[in-house]
């Protein structure tokens, strides 16, 4: 019977019937685009550019915060592969250089996350009303944080993260206005009054830009 | 010289110096869809299915959720034009009916909403990957809550709410999966065993469903 329907719908050209179950994905690996973090119950916040690069396991971060009642400026680059994080200052042409703790996590849905929900973001009854989305769960291993990562079906391009620990409660991250691609790669090369400074005693890790 | 630009990206077809300010929209009288409200810092959730008929001022609801630890499950039929609102129990055939203190308010962005921001949830890079929405801001002139609607830039589909008040903290509601037209009118009418109940004493309001 079921089979029976199913040829009734692909007359139509849907072919929602051939099993098209959500699959764990992986975001394209070279990503531009802007994200918004809150935490502490709204009461830490940043706004951040991203530039965002797989291959060579680099992220660039240009962020505006507030956190405690004290807003932040960050202009941060992170090289995982050097296991560095810069923490630049254009304006006094000054630079701290420290090591980084972190290892370098592609944007990706787990294999081992369970899927929550496939839902559409608006509509779906014309053009450019609604955006279908990807909702998995699972836990971090190594922190055992609790996430909720939702992705989009077509490009696995990430829409909203929210991520638990008891530490440090919910930590609520959106994604928006992705370009896949990187218009200038030079951002990921550290300005020319990085280079020749001493590496701070301090190790940072990849969350110290956000918390 | 910013015509001159504009000359030129207009070659590309982008049309986008046609000055395309987004404004305030209403969205459509009839539409279909699902929803979650969070309240009280994640404490209280709810999850529900609406119809909503912007003509006839009606709003069905069948709703489940949590709230204080304990779980309800809800089913609900607001008939503005009458006053009324009916909770209606399948299972035991029973009905209760009280009178409706709101006046209905269609879904729509206020004249004097202010644009924080509009940004594409998710990429732009290909088709699928994107939602182009807006996001206002503005004061319930009534309760002088805070409120940040987004809705989609096509359609005026709503994606999201966060409304503030002292009293009740931060109310988020999530909407998706809407569909344009009410498939089942019926849903709006009363069922057979809520016709000869007597309306109880103790008036409600819409807020009264999720809270």
């Amino acid at each position: 019977m079921n089979s029976l329907i199913c040829f009734g719908l692909l007359v139509f050209g849907t072919g929602v019937c051939l099993g098209q179950k959500p699959h764990p994905c992986r975001s394209p690996p070279l990503l531009s685009g802007s994200m918004t973090v809150t935490a502490k119950d709204g009461h830490a916040w940043a706004f951040a550019k991203y530039r965002y690069d797989a291959f060579g396991q680099r992220i660039r971060l240009w962020e505006f915060g507030k956190s405690d009642s004290k807003t932040f400026h960050l202009n941060m680059l992170f090289l995982f592969r050097e296991g560095l994080v810069y923490n630049i200052d254009y304006r006094n042409k000054t630079c701290q250089k420290n090591v980084l703790h972190s290892t370098f996590h592609p944007s990706e849905i787990p294999r081992n996350a369970s899927l929550l929900s496939q839902v559409i973001l608006g509509g779906s009854s014309a053009p450019g009303e609604g955006l279908l989305v990807n909702t998995w769960t699972g836990v971090v291993h190594e922190t055992q944080g609790k996430y909720m990562a939702t992705v989009t079906e077509f490009g696995c391009i990430p829409v909203s993260l929210l991520y638990y620990t008891p530490e440090k409660g919910w930590v609520i991250t959106s994604y928006f206005n992705a370009v896949t691609g990187i218009e200038d790669p030079e951002q990921f090369i550290p300005p020319s009054f990085c280079t020749d400074i001493q590496t701070e005693e301090e190790t940072l890790d990849f969350f110290s830009a956000f918390l």
